[in-house]
């Protein structure tokens, strides 16, 4: 009878990606571990068990011979927003379940990384589960397993962009890291490079371009079907926009006058007293709040934390606009190319520092179709209202970046590690 | 001296509208005209003032010699959204202005028409602001007539569907007009034609299209520059949905199965209680609510005051989609092309019935600028959360309806005439 | 066979207070009557059709034989909060009937006025509902004119309160009224005489005082049963506060000083960015609004229109403090007795001016019993979270003020004509 | 030079409290510690360093020689509601401070207790602040712990209350207590004895009584003044409701008929969709979520954790009242000097079981007077919107109930042991 042996490279991943999110979790105690500073942020031990819940849920339930759950409370407390799956803890009260304890949620994810392990490996045919042919299970499991991977290595970003949101709301403005380790390989950071501000911006001619995922590698269902989009001509900026410049819009009266701000955006400013971007504090000096703690704020790095209605606001104040997700990508896919033929970088700071908005509404690729079953879920059912953003940041992990990735947040949000990268159109009108 | 005389094409029809606004009002009662039934909804009797306000502040202001204010306060009280005019009364407040009362509003009309007719045909060169010379007086003068006569046309629309939501807040179920009229040329109506359902859906190939708005007729600055979309293959229904079609997806459990449903669109239907259009009444039969009064639901007609959501998840229910901008364009400029050349339609309900939903979010067209002034802020800064529809209603007046025109609102917007019509993917991936 | 003959007397009343309301309304245009500020207050054509509804639905339907209603819906338009007579119109919603008309409403009044006079003078035994006893008829019957009679008076306040309101949120700042008509008898005015600040506080030994309403005249179900309170000593200020007193109180920081304030109006005075009375507007002088439209702000009349919140924070500030309702009937009791005695006050302004806060949150009295039936819903459930205010106002119809007499609003109410009485204990500690 | 020794017993006690605080917290976890389930409730934590903030801000800071902060933030995160103190942490955002860690506390917590104690046995004068005269400290330290220790007695039914109510959010339903200890003396326990519902109602004559706190020992400041008050003749049920009573009320509809409710009461159950007790819940059958867990609902028991809204529906609904503050202490007076003479209790469970709803609004007391200072926001400040409760749980540590004690909540705070003690009037009218 066949059994299923993993590749190994995948399943060195997986232990990988594991390991990583017990790494972020070991920078802070079991009361860090539990608070939840707002609805859209979760508590890291409720992400700890989440993505524990993914594998147990979507792979384990399905796969494993005489599956039994680890807790039966655990498939309500640790769903997401799969309506598939049934009921949901409601996601404002992720921060009340105090029980169970991190401890407990460390062991569930032991208890799921044995049996997935044993998945991976079985020892005998029994382990698995007979209705399934070995050929089904491969392509499915390898499957759902990458998919698992990505999924957590998603929110190990989370863990980091919510744990900073709650740090920030506490007074004494804590640190969680001690020291800026940029060089190090996969370390955790909250810091980029110094922007230089000298380059031109670059030209691309109108071009019928192809975007979405290409080859074999992994991709998320949104990032397919590979499709043609016409993209007039367009100049692109090679650097982000960096706290600098972002302090000249502010002291020249950003905040304050009308005519550079969508309405929504400007009546969101009012309403919430926004002057300035989410972690800066204005004393005798600007600083800013990090992983650090706080510091003084950094002119030559990148803005970070803003909405899509400051970038774009900044975006019209400098004469620019933001660029679509089309002429980022192709841009991007230019970029590739060049940089394997040259030594330098025409565009640089498309990765590892500050997601991107894009001006593009977060929408179907022509031919989108969502999966079956619960795992449809996953990207279709949030197209509406949210603008895209590309690149990835120094919280994103190393390997999950791509050309075709996109990241998708609604225009207030501000506690992703989200800048500006500007746009200009030279097309003439036709 | 030079002195300005408009076109008299351009008068006729600035009349003919200003005439057309009294022939609304003249179907309500002074009560009806000053109710507001929402922050959404302004009362009839301030879009009277508002789109007399217009002109009386983008043409008398600027181009009558001694201008004076007709009443100091209806600058504040009647400016819409224009930040560059100055303050404004709070939006949900307007129908707390008792004073002006609709007599006033009328007299206040007749003035700035006057006005404006002198200023058309000035007796003497004295009464034009002589600081500028005819030829630019000409152009913008000219340009600025034609904005407001589309201005006061879209008023027109939103005075019906606004009133119309206010008397279904009444539980009397008032009728506003005595009956379906369709048809006399430019009568108010609030009713369609019957959808005929046996028709093919009609194939696109894929192809580079040129949209937006061509020639030298008028068009809003959204609808421009013209310029080329990449067009995958489509497919699009001849017909729209009808109240038949969506009546088989509320009887299939349409609002109970959170499958079809964007996340945030099956939110809200949860919070609001959201079981049926807008204007249904579930009594014994279906009902539903229109200028008419109650009348039994018309199943043959197409569905009707329905949100993005809503249309999002019948597509889905269907196992369709909404189309994009580009393609419902493209598919009306071909349409034009083939009615012109054959007698039948092939794609029919393009105009005159209901708006049409697409999946394109409200953005800029690559290359658009906004105007300089207060009149820049007529458009561009709506450009964000909202959704494009195309077409146009029974409530459009005949002759403000283009192929290139964008219509735009909010996903949860309901009060408009909004309906659907499905769209397929046939593209291959690539 | 028996018939029922109204006294005389009542019936002219009846008479006279059915025709003030009218002369409220003859102010006003049918737009004024017809708009609702907030939900807390009601149009004016609600308020003119609700006082008919009492009538029509309490009498008509009891005694009238072959009693019809007038129309159908009104049973559910205009009742206000009686669960016992079945559903109700949303009260927020009550600016949105624009049908039926001002016109209609009046119809309506003319109509009851009509069959209510045919009830009080039947000219044949047949128009009474022959079900009843002659006796019993003539006791409720006779109970149930006089509650509508001073449900209406109660009304006519609100009348006018509600217009205030709703007229001050006009930025135009329209007069009701023409002139300040103190004079004549029953005229409405928005006006108090002044404030004579120089008479000495009144002191009052502790008493075993009785309070409640004594005699055989009306009073409302919430006076009684008359029962003793044990007061301890205190002390009365002669007259209200004037404007120039609380004037006072502002310029002391008294809006910015924690240490007065009640904690839950410490908080609603921040959220809601109170910093002085309702109608007082700061530009370079302080004015008020009034019905006859912005003022110089009087400084010797007594300040108006405040909370409870304010009312407290003023006597803390002053180091004083609210009386309770006791202290100030059994001062008004005591008053009342002096002057029949001598042709001086001791205390003024207990009523015609406004309304005066007392520390007394409103209750019901020992043995309190409210009646059977909806009628029973006109006071005891309301006896929550309220304060209980005594005198009345220039406001309230002349005949319509009671020594026992119990008004009562919470303690954010600031739109009826609301103002302060100060009191001090001078008890020793047991 | 005089030094201050505090009364030994004093000390004693003092050493008591601080030592149960800690026994609560033991049963808990860090992460239990941290939460907060609604803004109301504060978390454990942050109660454990709030009540040792007490003594280090309103003691140490003034009497110790040389005072220096334990840690300079201290002061804003754990000021409750001190104005006088300076800014405070926003309440909602308590389950927020993950640091400092509960570890940290209860560092703290040892420091403040060791200079306290250093501060009652001072080893030579020098330790204690110096510009104080030894009789003034002596009398005002004396009274500043005894506030200090009531203080943290009260936190400590709060802390019960409060992690109660956040265990209940969990899904889980997990306990805090191992078992039913009502045995032991001061032991923690969520348990009433059973309520013995065959003794009769006990009636008391109409008399001038004095209430408020006598004698010599602790109180607060607003159990004073001591002052008489008039109390009409009324009967008082000997026992609590108990949840078998309650549920007939259910049984028959009582959440559903309004004529039992007062209005606000009403539309805040619609509101809130109440149909039951706060912790108990429907399945098969009904159950209670206590701190043992979820248990069958013991029927004999007193129902609690309801509204004052829904004490008062079920009194109407049985006939009968709430009982006023006065009524309730006085029979405790009766009941106390009864009790010393007979071997039987005419009324039980006034202590120890459910705080008791009464129908008096909190107020202060004739001729009461803050004290300056921080202290002074102590009580007075709260008294607006709040009804008075009286007895006390068993949640109330042991020696910190008194028959004049004014507990105090509003109208729809349930998440306290509240329950209720029925009244009757049986006074005729005047």
């Amino acid at each position: 009878m066949p059994s299923h042996r993993l590749p190994h490279q995948l399943l060195q991943r997986w232990m990988q990606v594991r390991e990583r999110s017990l790494r972020i979790a070991a920078c802070l105690s079991a009361e860090d571990a539990g608070a939840q500073s707002m609805p859209d942020a979760s508590p890291l031990k409720w992400h700890l068990a989440h993505t524990t819940w993914f594998y147990e849920t979507f792979i384990l339930a399905e796969f494993e011979s005489g599956f039994q759950a680890f807790h039966p409370a655990f498939r309500l407390l640790f769903n997401s927003y799969y309506n598939g799956i049934g009921e949901k803890h409601p996601r404002p009260q992720r921060g009340l379940l105090t029980r169970p304890s991190l401890d407990e949620v460390l062991g569930y994810r032991q208890d799921v990384d044995r049996r997935m392990q044993q998945l991976f490996s079985p020892p005998s045919s029994e382990s698995l589960n007979t209705t399934l042919t070995a050929t089904s299970i491969s392509a499915s499991l390898d499957e759902l397993i990458e998919l698992g991977i990505q999924h957590e290595q998603q929110h190990q970003e989370l863990m980091l962009t919510d744990i900073k949101h709650l740090l920030s709301c506490n007074p004494m403005a804590p640190a969680m890291l001690a020291s800026i380790a940029a060089g190090k390989n996969d370390a955790i950071t909250d810091h980029c490079t110094d922007t230089v501000q000298t380059q031109q911006w670059h030209t691309f001619a109108a071009e019928l371009v192809t975007i979405g995922h290409a080859g074999d590698g992994f991709c998320f269902d949104n990032e397919v079907p590979r499709h043609r989009q016409f993209v007039e001509a367009f100049q692109l900026a090679p650097t982000l926009v960096s706290n600098g410049d972002y302090l000249a819009f502010i002291d020249d009266g950003g905040y304050q006058n009308p005519v550079h701000w969508l309405a929504e955006g400007w009546d969101w400013i009012q309403q919430h007293h926004i002057r300035h971007p989410l972690y800066w504090r204005h004393g005798s000096d600007w600083q800013e709040y990090s992983l650090y703690g706080l510091r003084e704020l950094p002119l030559q790095q990148a803005v970070c934390h803003l909405s899509y209605f400051e970038a774009s606001a900044y975006a019209s104040w400098a004469g620019a606009r933001l660029p679509t997700e089309a002429e980022w990508e192709y841009a991007a896919q230019q970029e590739k190319q060049h940089s394997q033929e040259a030594s330098d970088n025409a565009i640089s700071q498309l990765f590892d520092c500050c997601w991107q908005w894009t001006s593009s509404s977060y929408a179907p690729y022509p031919g989108y179709a969502t999966a079956a079953g619960a795992i449809g879920e996953y990207n279709g059912k949030f197209m509406a209202n949210q603008y895209v953003l590309r690149g990835s940041s120094c919280f994103t992990p190393k390997d999950h970046s791509r050309i075709s990735y996109r990241n998708f947040f609604p225009s207030t949000a501000r506690w992703q590690r989200t800048g500006i990268r500007l746009a200009r159109s030279v097309a003439a009108a036709l």
